[in-house]
């Protein structure tokens, strides 16, 4: 690992922290400052020259000064003559804006992909992109790294019996998701089926007296995992895991998953949770060494298949 | 309807001639040549400078000459001075290559749209895109046009009693799709689940005497239809429409689905049909009247947000 | 003015009020919400197909917030059609991270420019770039307009007596700031000559019993400001005024600025200033005029000659 | 030859394995799929990151499939972090349509060469282009290899005698070409002139009694040489040789050759030629050696000169 | 013609306004400046906002300067909000520097085009391009005019009888052209065949007691038609005419050209010549003329075809 | 420095022969040819294959002549697969023109930057920039070196006692440069006042029985300097010295500064003097050395930080 430089910034620097643990490479010292007038400066500390750089930097909560954060970094390491500018993005801000929903709306997640592409990035790691479209916004390497198997070795852990275990989607769209892991664990899926015309919510499939464990990419307002959970419990579940990689939990989440009858919610350190958001019924699973291996398999030109593919063990 | 020009390639003439007389608009003279060496010509027989053309070319089997002939086309109105040049791909072919589903894949529906942009379009018009993101394959405007509104107005007509009927998608990922008519249609849906590891397949959803229609953007082979068609016999469904889009019947598709018993299978033209593809149980709607509005707005500077917004009726 | 439309986002809204009702064009109706994730989201509520549009946002307090929802709004309006996109950026932030200083730093005025024009704007109107350079960050029309003239109206209208002013730039690189608004006024000029590696203060230039007049592009943290009017004040004269185009004001600038001996404080509104740090001696001169007038010529296709180089009268 | 990775696409393979044996360098896994709805599908069998890769492939009948299948290739190769992709395209299809000659044509061979720039190759490899301007329409190396000396010791190895011998532009584009072959072998020229307006064909210079040889870039539908040896045997030469680089032979042009009461059709395996347009007096000369070495030295960062320049021994 | 701005720069201020009086638009003021270090300022007089602009410059002797004022020139205009910007080059300087004859060279010609499309031009009008395939180094459209007529119209009103003439071609690579210009004329042509590697010359076809006209794209050092005249002499030509297209006549051609036994030379006036190249037996024919007509229909969106496609009359 | 070649082009041989005297590294042959037409040729004699490649030419009178020669270069490098492409630029022409002064002027110091790196240059190296933000004109890395401590040192040697010296801006937007000098010799500053109105000049700080040394970026006319020294004179300064980075001294520079009182003018030799223009009282400082040590930091992966900012000793 001699030839990469690995920087942070203020995005999520304990998992940065556990990824430069793993790869026994020290993070690069850079400052990152915020002025009283909103405006970032940032000063690299080191030569940079012909250096094969890694960037770790979640795009979340405040999503626009991370972004800013990241856009700069790179114009910085672009002048400085680094040789390759590998961005680490574990949580994809902006990535559900990935289509235009209504006439006259943006597609934000395309935007970051073209900001990030001009501003000169050579690679682009991520961990469970909202959609897998999102890859194509990109014209030049994407590491994709999936979650999905942390996931499924914990459950298994858990030791609940396949056979008394529901996987569930929270809605029409999260149903392949759903199947991915219920394969992992083999068991069958069920669907959150709610109108969005009248907002009725129904389960379909068969999840009485079941384990259910609702997944999904993320839990943003957690809306959909309480709606969900809800439909559960009236459709006769035994309880309600909940599952999601990217813990965005916007303004008021917590309070409101502290208030419902979850039995547990897995979570990862994609985003960094600040103490205040985090609940007793909640599991953080790191992605931390996933990350350092894919690091460590790209800077020596090695694949990263086995990252890349769930597979059962 | 004064300043534009209208062009046909040979992908489907019927169809550009539906439009062309929709609009008033005749379409354009060129002449598109396939040499004995497999190389294509065109020539444009009229002056295009300044003129506002539109291009009707669905991306469809042969995929690879359709999309040459497109791209050539481009080369030779940039070329020739037209002020504007509108693809309407009324197909998007590699559509579905869409995402990286295994290391080291291309993703050529983000390609097709690198090789139209960098040949200079200036609008793409499509119809029904497998994923929404493919919008976001592009920078320009893309006006999207959903043939959902067709498929309800159509159903309806015949009369089965909302109460009666559950729309069907046909695996994990349709079931938004299937959401969408659902809603249209004001009756429940049901999912056809099948594992992707053993391939087994069961119904997810009520649809025991029921008439079901099964959703999909497109009809390919046909195994996906036929797969959902028996899970759905084999979990009582009292019988079954088939609804797709596109009509890519690739070999044999055909005479497979003739085999099988379909109520009735609805297509529409994207997709210009051959003759011995044609079933006696099917109907094909015109999407014609809908791409020939949109042209029509789009030209004018008018909102086509009628027709990107399905609604009711 | 029949085809243009205008647009304001959160930056500036009153100077987009006054923009308006100069132009009797009213401000089109879009919605730009902040999510409690820290997303932003825009709708536009218009059609803008064929549309010349403008849009105005200054890239002020909170910076990257406002450049975020610059940047999407931009993708919203090219995605939607919008015939020519002007942008009109009343305070240029990061303006001042206009080349490196030092070593590996980066240059964010030319990544802010960048990412405009990837982004697909038509055209940039700037008030006072901090750097005449600026202009050369784009490749495409700049309108750069000046504030000088307004400066110079206001000083003449306090009769102060020519004979009795002197025009003082408040470090070595406002010099030629300092030289345009004293040949304005028909004034000598003084620089106010700090070492940067001591910190020494000094006043080069005679200034004994003079009112003097502090010009500079903007008040940030007013450190520059209060420095020079100290050394204005040990050097003998006899008030001190301070005119700047930006009022950036940052944390705590306001009430360093209270404290201060100053007899006016006259600033442009191209920032919104929060009443919390409106000071009873500041005078605020509206840019919203200029700003108008600007966009009619532009958008009449005639000359901005005389917005661009100020005159005496 | 250790970082290298060699790969063939469906074009021809046979030219491929003798480069490969050559180099003794095997070709590396991948597999590329025709489905039954015209698309095409590619799948790297091994990794790539950080290879430097050469892709096999000319853009010979069928045209459109081979350009795709190169294409699709070089977007899996880039998504897949090859370092450097270098094309080899012995045969350019679409070469001839490099300008437009008459109002509203396009121009092909640029548009190929835009599509192969866009989609990120590093180097492109040819053979004999149609015309020289060829390699001014890519802006990255283009190694351009001639098979002219491979011509030169063929037809030396016949002893006819350097003073019994013509060589022949088969019209007047091709004198450019024929005098440098004559050089060579150190005879004289003639030109076939032919009428564009009346079609009426006749020989300038002294072919009367001489062996003669037609060189041309290809033989396409053979009417060229066809006609070029007609007007020979009329003008009295004693018998004639048809030397092309190409051998295009579409559509009936192998029947109609075999017709021709001609010495010798000299040819190279740039194309792979189908066993049924093989006739017993053709002769094909194999450009493998020469493209093996090129690749040899090109990996090496040796100078291709010696390929380049053709010499007389 | 009321919308169109026309700009001379200094390469040929005669052909300039032969081309304004044609069309009835004056020359555009605008001030191009040659300062003593070496440098180009241009100034433009008036507002070109909105207006679509022509400007004159063939990229004449000196070269270089000629290039830069151009580039410079279109800088300007490009941010001087300039609408359309056409630039019209009647000699295209570089042009011969069109492909790589030995390893390791510029492509200049490929480089001139690149640097004006960077710069943002619109349009490119050219005439008698050194090779067609130039129009492939531009993806802009490109309108290419052709002399040939003026030749054929000259040549003809000199009565010397078809019968009487041969058209040759002064090299190789000429013999396209002759072939072209000897149908507008109904003769027969001939070849100046010259060795490159002894250097002999001899001439292909029959000349002897015939009118000869050597036709050629310019007239550069004078050393080709030099060599083929003497050529001609020698093989039994009655007399030879010299007719080109470009004169670019540099140091020393015309003295050497006054010493040969020529009838006359035929030239136009795309570049412009100083008076002492001019010799008795030259005559200039206008391109003028064509270029108003070429401007004229281009302005108008009308097809250039007549002036495109040479026809007899 | 084993993998590097350099070159130079005909701008400043003198300083490229140190160049490679210090680095031990020859200059790799080039020809490069400037026809009697005014065209330019470059051949390069030598492989440049996978080459770290450095070019020297300063855009000096003949400015256009050498920046096309520099262009057409980088053409050939990159065509010819040049790894790495440096370009060492140690004066900048055009670099004033390097903002709008008025309405509808060229950035032609943009232009310049838009023209090298759309030629495909991997690196920028200059001396002394006329404005710090050129390096934004850049999106690549550029390396600025800063002769300041060349003058430093100089003036240091000559033991003229800190307290009896006064450095001196010419003008108002020298004033920083002066700032920065006047640090480095522990002294104060002075600046030379000009009315842009009525050409008025003064001088502002105290100079009166001073040694004066006037610092700036380039001498080009001379005006500036022997205005300011006329100031300065009547101002009391004890004596004058002139010193400046690049020698522009474009035609009579020279014989007006040699009638001017100056105790020294002392330059450095980024442009190469002819011997004409060299004064008894000029001295002239060698950047080479600080280049050559460039050079190898850059080739070698090290921080230029010790020449790029510059320190007392």
């Amino acid at each position: 690992m001699a030839g990469i430089k690995l920087f942070t910034l203020n995005g999520n620097v304990p998992l940065a922290q556990k990824i430069s643990q793993e790869l026994g490479v020290p993070l690069a010292p850079a400052s990152v400052k915020h002025f009283a007038d909103g405006e970032i400066a940032i000063d690299l500390d080191d030569s940079v020259r012909g250096a094969d750089v890694y960037v770790i930097q979640p795009i979340s909560d405040p999503v626009n000064e991370n972004l800013m954060e990241l856009l700069i970094m790179i114009d910085a390491l672009r002048r400085a003559s680094a040789h390759a500018i590998n961005v680490v993005v574990p949580y994809y801000g902006y990535a559900r804006a990935d289509r235009k929903a209504r006439s006259r709306e943006p597609i934000t997640a395309k935007l970051v992909a073209n900001l990030l592409t001009m501003d000169g990035i050579d690679r682009f790691v991520a961990v469970d992109l909202h959609a897998d479209q999102l890859q194509g916004f990109f014209d030049l390497p994407v590491d994709h790294l999936r979650a999905m198997t942390l996931f499924a070795k914990y459950f298994k852990s858990l030791n609940l019996g396949a056979e008394n275990v529901v996987v569930v989607a929270p809605d029409h769209s999260g149903t392949k998701h759903a199947r991915a892991l219920a394969e992992l664990l083999n068991t069958p899926i069920a669907i959150v089926d709610k109108r969005t015309d009248t907002g009725e919510v129904g389960v379909i499939g068969h999840v009485r007296g079941q384990h259910t464990i609702i997944i999904d990419d993320m839990i943003d307002t957690g809306k959909r995992v309480i709606d969900a959970a809800k439909a559960l419990r009236e459709a006769g579940a035994l309880d309600v895991y909940a599952a999601a990689t990217h813990a965005v939990l916007s303004r008021g989440a917590a309070t409101k998953l502290s208030k419902l009858d979850l039995k547990q919610i897995v979570l990862t350190d994609t985003i960094n949770m600040p103490a205040e958001k985090h609940l007793p019924n909640m599991k953080i699973l790191s992605v931390g060494p996933m990350l350092a291996e894919a690091i460590k398999l790209i800077s020596t030109n090695q694949s990263i298949h086995p990252l890349f593919e769930p597979q059962n063990d």
